[in-house]
């Protein structure tokens, strides 16, 4: 796909959530921030964050969602507020608090049942008139397994084999009560054609269902899809099912050509490419001068306990790690072959790093920082910048974005960044609809035919 | 135990919850209400009725629940308005819209994981600030197997084995986290005590669960703990970890004998009888007059439509019957010995019909109305005098008001009864505290000490 042909997206409209996460996506965020330890898990907190996501006009905000207390070490727990609430549940509370923002909530297909899931996700969008999305995912978390009787986290494959299967259940299920069904014919007494609300008798490798949902057809005929694994797999998986993809790419190039490599996998699938909306994650660390967006960061860089990190950088880069290898410069034949969830480690590594030589300390800072995220450390003006930059080139059709501090960081973003992209005419500003799939420009899906099948 | 002595309860004061379903209690509430047959799945319909409720003062709203469409049979749709939002998110909304009343949800054992139904219960009462309660079912629909790929229903025994392993992990998880674990010390960078939030390693006949909880200890401790299956297995389980007791009960002798039963069986669990609610359902049909409470109950009867009650009424007695059994009169021996879910069902039927001989579609209608619950039909002195005597004899600690027909029967519950009782001292004026751990009078407990056994 050409430059100019990615963008002409630019004619869509920009798209930004507001990725809400703890106090911050900076790892030291509790230790530095306005909110402090215990709003993680404080509702207070993400009502105001979400007011100030909606005051900005942005798409929506998302939670991230893990059903384990840490990915693989107890000692995570330590220095970490690793305390998550239930997103659905909060979700709700926040659409009740605002009135049009989207509100984006992760769930994993590894560990709930289809029905249960496609029946709490549509009441979602039930309560918030239409402003559900749903980030599948089939969590990395190990530990998540020991938490649902399993021997052992199901592989990849597997996982996504069970995800592929989950989403023709979910998506039957939301299907089964046509829009028409309801007759609500008082005089005669007929509440619904029940022959048209349909059992969808699904019987699968995974699953058997017998449907109805018991619960109409959401407003916006199903939640908005997001997707974000980036993996082969997870690629393969966007290609047939996603609406939306949250990704982290740490440059144009990089973001150019997943996006051009989704994009074709959306079309191999017989689907338009212009219905996926691609989304990288972006970690704005601002300051009145870029001088002081530096010392803001330094602030924060500094108060990381590496220690805390090690267990995820370990995970990341499939090698164990123990405080003693701080100092160790990694070089590339310390790292094992073969993909991890994200594709090719060592790549990954050498991007996070810009290539440079690197000691295990330096690596630990740069994952708390941002998780392997695009980090722009600078003036309002220099992360509006990026944001156009990525987003006139078709390497993006918008950002999740990442505050490093909540809610300092988003009340910034949001008072100093939205207003000179929508001066650039980049940005919104007023809502032109109510639901989820308005502010996104993607149309509400027709009732799912089980009987089509995507060619892989 | 004296009638004296259950009289002294009434020194703590009456709790009355708001039971919310649907349209109505009454099947024909669609038909002839003013919310109309779409407002079983329009959230501010709930949330106008949480107010109302919250404006009585009322102790809590309260939720059923089942994950299925129907009972057994898909013809239930066509004149029944048969569609549940799922009540987890659903009260998180109506946590929001409201300030003080308490937020009960019915979920299901059979049908959940114990460390994912937990979390969102914790998550549920973090998000509304300790007012909720969790209403524990296994489930009477046979349909719901069929939505989890179970090949039958587990029977009735199964599922309360099921549910005491699920209620001994969810406490162990809600207890995971030590109220002073959370260190908060920024300077140092500690976030927890990460050795005393502690692993559960439950390891059991039907679920292994690592643990802990990624949520911190809920304000309530754990939600309210509510039980609602009146079978011999359901008193006992009631016993082990029941703190309220929804039932139905058609007589003041009748809930007088339940009452004690219950009693003694918490008791006998090592467990404060007084530390129990026993809250009976009460279906108040008013008027201003008597004669105006029968027109406003015949008009409701007069619309149910017999044959769609006909599934419910099989699964109750036992018994297929199809519509060509209307005009038939039962008699005792026409069902089956042995109990159901109620207890013994001919017990419970001759009691329903007041002992007199009835034919299958008088069943029906008396079914329609109040599903075997106490129903009052009268003034609003009426049925204030009913509740007043039956709390006063220590047959409740107050009751789960059914209104026919939503929102009006709540509204006139709101504005004509309760005022009646406050004038005679039974209900509170105004909350005194913020929880439904307050309202309820129930103190916040210690975390769950796994090595405790009750005796059974």
């Amino acid at each position: 796909m050409s430059a100019t042909s990615r963008g002409t997206r630019g004619t869509r409209g920009l798209h930004l959530n507001a990725f809400l996460q703890f106090v911050g996506h900076h790892e030291a965020a509790w230790r530095v921030g306005r909110a402090g330890p215990h709003a993680g898990w404080d509702v207070a907190h993400y009502r105001h964050l979400a007011r100030v996501a909606e005051r900005g006009r942005m798409d929506a905000v998302f939670f991230g969602d893990s059903p384990a207390a840490y990915g693989s070490d107890h000692s995570e727990l330590a220095h970490r507020p690793l305390a998550r609430l239930d997103p659905t549940v909060l979700l709700s509370d926040l659409g009740a608090s605002t009135s049009n923002i989207g509100l984006i909530a992760t769930a994993s297909t590894t560990y709930t049942e289809p029905y249960e899931l496609a029946r709490r996700l549509a009441s979602l969008d039930h309560v918030t008139g239409g402003r559900s999305g749903w980030n599948i995912v089939t969590t990395s978390s190990a530990h998540a397994a020991r938490n649902f009787g399993l021997d052992g986290h199901p592989d990849h494959a597997t996982r996504y084999e069970r995800a592929a299967e989950f989403l023709e259940v979910a998506l039957a299920l939301w299907g089964s009560w046509p829009v028409d069904a309801v007759l609500a014919d008082r005089v005669r007494g007929r509440f619904a054609d029940a022959d048209r609300i349909r059992a969808i008798d699904h019987v699968g490798a995974r699953f058997r269902v017998a449907g109805p949902l018991n619960v109409p057809r959401p407003p916006q005929g199903h939640p908005v899809l997001v997707q974000a694994g980036s993996s082969a797999d997870g690629i393969a998986f966007a290609g047939r099912y996603a609406e939306a993809v949250f990704t982290a790419r740490l440059n144009a190039e990089g973001a150019e050509a997943f996006a051009d490599r989704l994009r074709a996998e959306v079309a191999a699938a017989g689907r338009d490419p212009r219905g996926v909306l691609i989304l990288p994650g972006l970690v704005p660390v601002l300051g009145g001068t870029e001088a002081e967006a530096r010392a803001a960061k330094r602030r924060l860089d500094e108060a990381v306990v590496p220690g805390s990190i090690l267990p995820a950088v370990s995970r990341l880069l499939g090698i164990p790690l123990t405080e003693a290898d701080l100092d160790r410069t990694l070089l590339p034949g310390d790292l094992p072959d073969g993909a991890g969830e994200r594709g090719s480690r060592s790549a990954l590594v050498q991007e996070l790093l810009g290539g440079a030589r690197f000691t295990v300390g330096e690596l630990v800072v740069r994952y708390a920082a941002g998780r392997a995220h695009l980090e722009v450390t600078g003036t309002p003006e220099q992360v509006a910048d990026v944001i156009e930059d990525w987003y006139l080139r078709g390497a993006a059709d918008g950002f999740n974005i990442m505050p490093p501090v909540f809610p300092e960081g988003l009340e910034d973003f949001v008072d100093h960044v939205i207003p000179i992209l929508r001066r650039r005419g980049l940005f919104r500003t007023d809502y032109e609809g109510t639901t989820l799939r308005d502010h996104y420009g993607l149309p509400v899906p027709e009732p799912h035919d089980t009987s089509r099948k995507a060619p892989r």
